[in-house]
C-alpha cells in the first residue's frame, strides 16, 4: 500500500502553495486522519514530500497554528491539538454494556464522515457519500417551490411565526404521503424538525433518560451511533440480517438489559440496502409488545423504494412506533425539512423538546415542501432518480465486482456493502490523499473493531478511475 | 376577580360551535391552563357557562378525546390526560440544589408561554410576547432577499450542501457586525445554528456534563432554564441587579459549586431590560478567571440596542465566553438563522454536537440574512425598529402606570418587568380567558414561588383594552 502520497499542490487554482498546503493538512485534522496529539511531519519531510520549500512548509504549518489546529512543542515539532478532539470521544466515557464485550464507539469518525459528505474533499464523485451527489437534485423545481410560496398569500405566514408542531400545511401533506407507505397519521400526529437528525434527537430526549439501553441495528449509522453515546444512552448492538434484526440476539439482550427503544431503518438501510421482512416485522413488534419497548423506525430512504414494503409503524398503526423520515434523500440536504410521526399521546412531549432545542422550524421551507408533495413534484422527482439509480447500481456493481470485490448483500436502494480483502480503514486514509472519499466499514458498528467492508453509494461510484485508485492503494 | 368568563364562542368564524369549544379548551390544555389531571366542567355546567346545549359539550369533548388530550372516566367526568404533561415536568427529577432551599424549575409553564408566542391565542395584541409583533417585521424584504438568493449564482450552492460550520458568506458578514460590538471573531470562530436557542443547546451539550452546576440570573429567561434542567444541569440563580448579576453570591456559589459556566443575556436583559455595567462586566470576568467557569453570552437582543454598550465577549476577546446572538428579534423568528462565536479551541467540539442535532443548518436561509447584513439593510430595519419601539415605549409606560403598575427597573429595549400589586399567575389565566396573552412573573424565575410581576412586550402593550382588562381582572 502507498497510503502517504498526497493531492498533488497545484490542482487548487488561485491559492499559494502555502494556502493549499495548510488547507490540505486542515482538511486532514478535520476528517481526523491526523489524530489528536498526533505528530506533522518534520518540515524537511513535509518539504520532500510535497517538493515544496521548508519556508513553504513553515508557513503553512504556522497557518495551521493560528486556527488552533496543531500546537508547536519546543524542539520537538508540531502536534494536532488536544482540543481538536471531538467532545463525544473526549467528554463521554466509553461506555460498557454489560454482557457485551468491547463496546466502544467511534463517533469522531462518524462526524469525520459526515463533514466530508457535506464539505466535498475534490472534485472527483465521493463514492463514501451518503446523499444523492448534486447534479442529481432538481435545483429549478426546489427554486421554484421557494419562489411560489414567496409569491403566494401565504408569504406572510411562511416569513412570519411558525407553529410549535410545524406548518400545518406540510404536516396535512405528509399524512396524505404516509398513507402511500401505509401509515396512518392524523397531521396531529406529526412534529416537523430540522432533518430527519433533529427528529431521532427529540425522540430520544423526550423518551429516554441517561442510562438507558437502546436496541440499534449493526451494521448501522455511525451517526445515530454517536449521538444516543453522547446523549448518555447505552447500546445494545442487534447483528442485521437479510431480512431484519437477529431475533434470538433481540429476545436475549431484551430480557438481559430491559431496553427502552429500539432504533431501526426498515427500508433501505445503511449500511446493507436490506429491507425488513413482513414476518419479521410482525415477530419484531410481538418482541416490543413482550418486553415494553418502543421502536424507532427511520424511514429516511423511503423515497428510493417502492412503496409497498412493510414499515413496522404501518403494521403497529403508530401504537408503539415512532416514524422519521426527511426529504435530505431525495430532495436535498440543505433544507433540513424532516418529521416524526407519533401516537398521539407523545405528540406533546415531542413539541415540548423541540421547542426547547431549537424553538420552531422554518415554515418557508416547509411550505416549499408541502408543495412539491401536493404538486406531484416530489414523485415525479423521486421515479426519475430511482430510474437513474437503477442504472448506476448496475455499472457500479460491475466496476465493483471486475476490481476484485464482493457484494455481501444484495445491491439494492442507494448503498451497496461491499467486501474489499483488506481493511478499510488505511484504505480511506489512502484514498483520501488521492481525492477521493470512502466510507469505511468499521464506521458502521458500534463495537471498534476492523474491517474489511466499506459502504458505497452507487450514484457516485460508476468512476471507472475510483476502482483503479482502490486497486493501487490495496 | 372574575376568572373563568371564556372567549365569546362565535368570534371565530367558518367553525362550528362544536369545533370552537373543542378548540377552547384544546388551547387552554396545551397551554396547561387545565392542568393534567384536572377535571374538565361537567357537560351542564360547561353548556350553561357557555350558552350552548349539552349535544354541543358532548360532542366538543369526544373531539378532545380523539386527540388524546382528556380521558373520560367512568361516572366521574373527563379529565386532561397525564401523558399531556411536559416531558421535563414528568420525566427529570425535580433537580436540588445544595445549599439553595426550594429549588424548583417550571418548565412548563415555560414552553407554554413559548406556545402562546406562536400559536396567538386571539386576535388582540399579545403584551406576554417574547418578540416583535408580525406587523413590525419587513416581510418585503426577507423576501426579497431570498428571491435575490435564488436568482443570483449562489443558488445552486444554497440549495445542495450546507458547510458543518455554516454558510462562509454568513459567517464572514457576521464577523464584520460583530465587530460592531467590539466582539473579534473570525469568521472561522463561528458556527450557525437554527436559531439563538439551538446554539445554547449546542453549547451546553458540547461543553456540560449532566450533573454540572451552571450560574444563571434570575430573574431569567424561563426556557434557558427548562433546557438546562432537562439536560441534567444543576441550577445556581444569582439575582440579577441594575447592573449585572451580585457578585457577592456569584461568588459564593462559584466557591460552594464550581459552576462549569455561567449564562447571561447582558445587554437588554430578558426580563428586566436592564444592561451589563463595563466595571460589573470586568468583574465577572475576573470570578470566571478564578473559579475557571466558562461565560456563554446569550446576546439576542443586540439589534435593538445601542452598539456601545459593553459585550462580556468583548472585553474577554473570546477567551473564555461563548457569543450567542440570532436575528429572532429583529429580522423573523421564524427562520430560526442563529449562531455561536467560539474561542478557536472550541470551534470543532461545536461542529461536531451541530452534526450530531441537526446536521447542518438550511444555507438558503443563511446566505439570506448575509445579503441582509452586507447591503444594510438589516442596518436600517433595525433602525426603523428602534425608533418604532421607542415611541411604543413611551406609550406603554404612561398607560401601565395609569393603571397603577409599577416598573421595577427602568424601561428599556423591548420589556417591561412590572409589578402588578397582584398574583399574576391566576392574572394571567383570567387574561388568557379574554383573549390576552400574559407574561407572569414566576416563569422566570428558577425558584417556583408566586410573584406579583409580569413581563410586557412594549410593542404590544399600547393597547388600552389591554390595560382596562387588566384592571377588571385582579
Amino acid at each position: 500500500m502507498n497510503a502517504r502520497d498526497t493531492q498533488a499542490l497545484t490542482r487548487a487554482a488561485g491559492a499559494t502553495l502555502t494556502e493549499q498546503l495548510a488547507a490540505q493538512y486542515g482538511e486532514r485534522i478535520r476528517h481526523r486522519l491526523l489524530a489528536p496529539g498526533a505528530r506533522l511531519p518534520s518540515v524537511r519531510e513535509c518539504a520532500r514530500r510535497h517538493g515544496v520549500s521548508p519556508h513553504t512548509v513553515v508557513a503553512a504549518y504556522d497557518h495551521l497554528l493560528a486556527q488552533g489546529l496543531v500546537e508547536a512543542r519546543r524542539q520537538r515539532g508540531f502536534f494536532v491539538r488536544e482540543a481538536a478532539r471531538s467532545p463525544v470521544a473526549a467528554e463521554i466515557p466509553a461506555q460498557k454494556v454489560p454482557g457485551v464485550t468491547g463496546h466502544r464507539v467511534a463517533p469522531v469518525d462518524a462526524t469525520a464522515l459526515i463533514r466530508g459528505m457535506f464539505h466535498g474533499v475534490s472534485d472527483l464523485p465521493a463514492p463514501g457519500l451518503g446523499t444523492l451527489p448534486p447534479d442529481w437534485l432538481d435545483l429549478p423545481l426546489l427554486a421554484s417551490a421557494l419562489r411560489r410560496v414567496l409569491a403566494h398569500g401565504d408569504a406572510a405566514l411562511a416569513l412570519q411565526y411558525g407553529q410549535p408542531a410545524g406548518d400545518m400545511r406540510l404536516r396535512e401533506a405528509l399524512a396524505v404521503k404516509l398513507a402511500d407507505f401505509g401509515v396512518r397519521a392524523r397531521a396531529a400526529q406529526i412534529v416537523t424538525s430540522t432533518g430527519a437528525t433533529h427528529a431521532l434527537d427529540i425522540v430520544s430526549r423526550a423518551l429516554l433518560t441517561p442510562g438507558d439501553a437502546v436496541l440499534v441495528d449493526e451494521p448501522g449509522w455511525a451517526v445515530e451511533y454517536a449521538r444516543l453515546t453522547q446523549l448518555g444512552m447505552r447500546l445494545l448492538p442487534v447483528p442485521r440480517g437479510a431480512d431484519g434484526p437477529d431475533l434470538d440476539v433481540m429476545a436475549t439482550l431484551a430480557r438481559e438489559h430491559r431496553p427502552r427503544m429500539y432504533v431501526t431503518v426498515s427500508v433501505l438501510h445503511n449500511p446493507t440496502g436490506n429491507s425488513l421482512g413482513l414476518g419479521h416485522a410482525h415477530q419484531v413488534l410481538k418482541l416490543a409488545e413482550a418486553h415494553d419497548f418502543r421502536i424507532v423506525e427511520d424511514d429516511t430512504y423511503a423515497h428510493l423504494a417502492p412503496a409497498h414494503l412493510p414499515r413496522l409503524a404501518a403494521l403497529d398503526g403508530l401504537q408503539r412506533t415512532l416514524y422519521v423520515s426527511g426529504f435530505s434523500k431525495i430532495l436535498t440536504p440543505s433544507w433540513r425539512v424532516g418529521y416524526v410521526a407519533a401516537p398521539p399521546e407523545l405528540v406533546e412531549r415531542l413539541i415540548d423538546v423541540k421547542l426547547l432545542s431549537t424553538l420552531t422550524t422554518p415554515a418557508v421551507l416547509e411550505q416549499a415542501v408541502a408543495h412539491c408533495l401536493e404538486q406531484g413534484s416530489l414523485r415525479r422527482h423521486a421515479e426519475r432518480v430511482t430510474t437513474r439509480l437503477d442504472g448506476a447500481r448496475h455499472r457500479s456493481v460491475q466496476l465493483a465486482q471486475a476490481h476484485g470485490c464482493r457484494f455481501v448483500t444484495p445491491p439494492q436502494g442507494l448503498f451497496g456493502w461491499v467486501d474489499t480483502g483488506v481493511d478499510t480503514e488505511p484504505l480511506a486514509q489512502a484514498l483520501l490523499d488521492r481525492g477521493w472519499l470512502l466510507a469505511p466499514g468499521h464506521l458502521f458498528h458500534a463495537t471498534r473493531r476492523p474491517s474489511t467492508l466499506m459502504r458505497i453509494n452507487f450514484a457516485t461510484s460508476q468512476d471507472a478511475r475510483f476502482w483503479r485508485a482502490l486497486d493501487e492503494a490495496r
